[in-house]
């Protein structure tokens, strides 16, 4: 049994995306318990409007107030202490759930995770990672995806040893080899930070380097692992989003320019199906803050229902494989 | 009549590449010259294997010098006064050509062109830009793309006004709406960088500032021109093509896993030409070194034979419009 923290009023849509998602993993997931957190009224009205039963697994808790997205993260941690990400937070905090999940202000839940959680030994700053598809069927983890705007190259050499216990406990890979990226593959290439990071990394006999990496190898398997700092990170994984999203849409117009292109996208459609499941952003929809004593996860603010939905399955895998343990045995 | 001087040692394969390229366009345009310099008897052994005649607008100058790849620039700048890429750029500088074009060294390139050619007036350092294509069917101008691997706030803000100069010449646009790239559209959102660098820019009453922008937005209309440093720029840019190459290979695979995936793809073939025109970043090859003193046009270094030509049309049509000088005047 999984029990997950779910802070019902994050997201662009709050409760009408939340809940629909909650109650469809409760039915998808018999092992699977939410405590869910937000105002009882929104959360009851989507209830009754969501095409799914509801469930005794499922528990609402009241919470008055909510972080909205522009809200500032320190201001939040101060004065938001009824609100629903932080009660979801203490819930983790108290044990008594296994991880939390919400598509909130993603600053406003790294600091109040920090704060309530506490930061693991050795770790000074949490990191966002997250896993991007590779032509043979495995993944490459890539952190820092924004939870710092800047990094020093120390931050960058401890995000390696992060990265390598996140590939070693969920894709069960041995020796993950570890990459910076950077604007060349050269020694010579990149700045001051990205150079100074390597020689820490080089110099660490516990971490398999092999070197520097450009943007175009995200998706190729020259690395299990890419190490960046949290603007670069952010930068790159919201233009994978807006390409991917792009393409989609260009494929779709394209084939519904005539009659004879609809026909050919609907003689198509199986093949399409299992193209969509590799290259739509949304099936990669969730990435883990860690260095943190405990499991957090971000959904994207504007996740629809199944992505939602993705998000709170990669929360429960993170607390069946205790990530955060197995990152503090790594280090 | 445009003129091209043409690096045919530059790029991953040289002549190979180059020179086939060369014959090519120089076939589809008859209003086009080219000045090609490099080694010559590689050059002669690479037109006798081409599949294309040869032309009487086509003159070869011997360099007994190539600039490796991973060759440091400012060694190259002092070191290498006879190489393909110096006497290139020293006969835009003489005015014998029109617009230069090199797949070579991008560091050398832009530390060759800096010396031979100088900067515009104003401007400390030059930048690199490129079009990314958009759903509406126009293009967002994006800057800088690795020229500098680190920019202060006030480069941002020349980058601003040097993006307005080309969107302008290159698009017609009257009044090109400016945005900085940021891992959030908040004002308070960011590093000190991009904050300092929006000051900037929202005060300078020439530019139609619009705000911040994320990854997400390069490929929407929310903006004409992104401006970001060049470290940034590069790690999104080839993220994009990575992330192209890798949606194309997915497809194609997938269409290939059995008969009547093969019959499908044949069937939807004229759909997916229009599709991949717009999606296969090799059509999009070529970038600009702006804010120098004459046209110098990049090509990506693992470009092929149709993909270097799109840089010389590229680079000819920068001539023709004489970027250089519209972009003083703007300026």
């Amino acid at each position: 049994m999984v029990t997950l923290a779910v802070d019902a009023m994050g997201g662009d849509q709050g409760p009408r995306i939340t809940v629909p998602a909650v109650l469809q993993a409760l039915s998808a997931r018999q092992d699977l318990r939410v405590l869910l957190f937000g105002r009882q009224q929104e959360i009851a009205a989507a209830i009754d409007s969501a095409p799914y039963p509801s469930s005794d697994r499922l528990q609402i808790i009241h919470a008055d107030d909510v972080i909205g997205t522009a809200e500032s993260p320190s201001l939040a941690l101060r004065a938001k202490k009824q609100s629903s990400m932080r009660l979801m937070l203490d819930a983790l905090d108290e044990g008594r759930v296994d991880a939390c999940v919400s598509a909130g202000n993603t600053g406003a839940l790294m600091a109040i995770s920090r704060h309530v959680l506490k930061m693991s030994d050795g770790i000074e700053r949490p990191a966002i990672v997250s896993a991007l598809p590779r032509r043979d069927g495995r993944h490459t983890f890539i952190l820092d995806l924004g939870a710092n705007v800047g990094c020093d190259s120390e931050q960058l050499h401890q995000f390696a040893r992060m990265g390598r216990a996140v590939a070693r406990v969920l894709d069960s890979l041995e020796n993950p080899r570890i990459a910076l990226l950077n604007i060349g593959s050269e020694d010579s290439k990149g700045n001051d930070q990205v150079k100074l990071a390597q020689e820490l990394i080089r110099a660490d006999s516990q971490l398999n380097y092999v070197g520097f990496v450009e943007g175009t190898d995200l998706f190729s398997d020259r690395a299990d692992v890419v190490v960046c700092d949290g603007f670069v990170g952010n930068v790159a994984l919201k233009t994978v989003e807006g390409l991917a999203r792009f393409i989609l849409a260009e494929i779709r117009s394209t084939f519904s320019s005539d009659w004879f292109g609809r026909l050919l996208a609907w003689l198509i459609r199986p093949y399409w199906r299992r193209i969509e499941g590799r290259i739509n952003p949304g099936h990669y929809n969730g990435a883990a803050l860690i260095g943190l004593r405990g499991v957090v996860v971000k959904s994207h603010g504007n996740a629809g229902e199944a992505e939602f939905m993705q998000a709170m399955l990669l929360a429960a895998r993170y607390a069946e494989k205790k990530l955060p343990e197995q990152i503090e045995q790594e280090l």
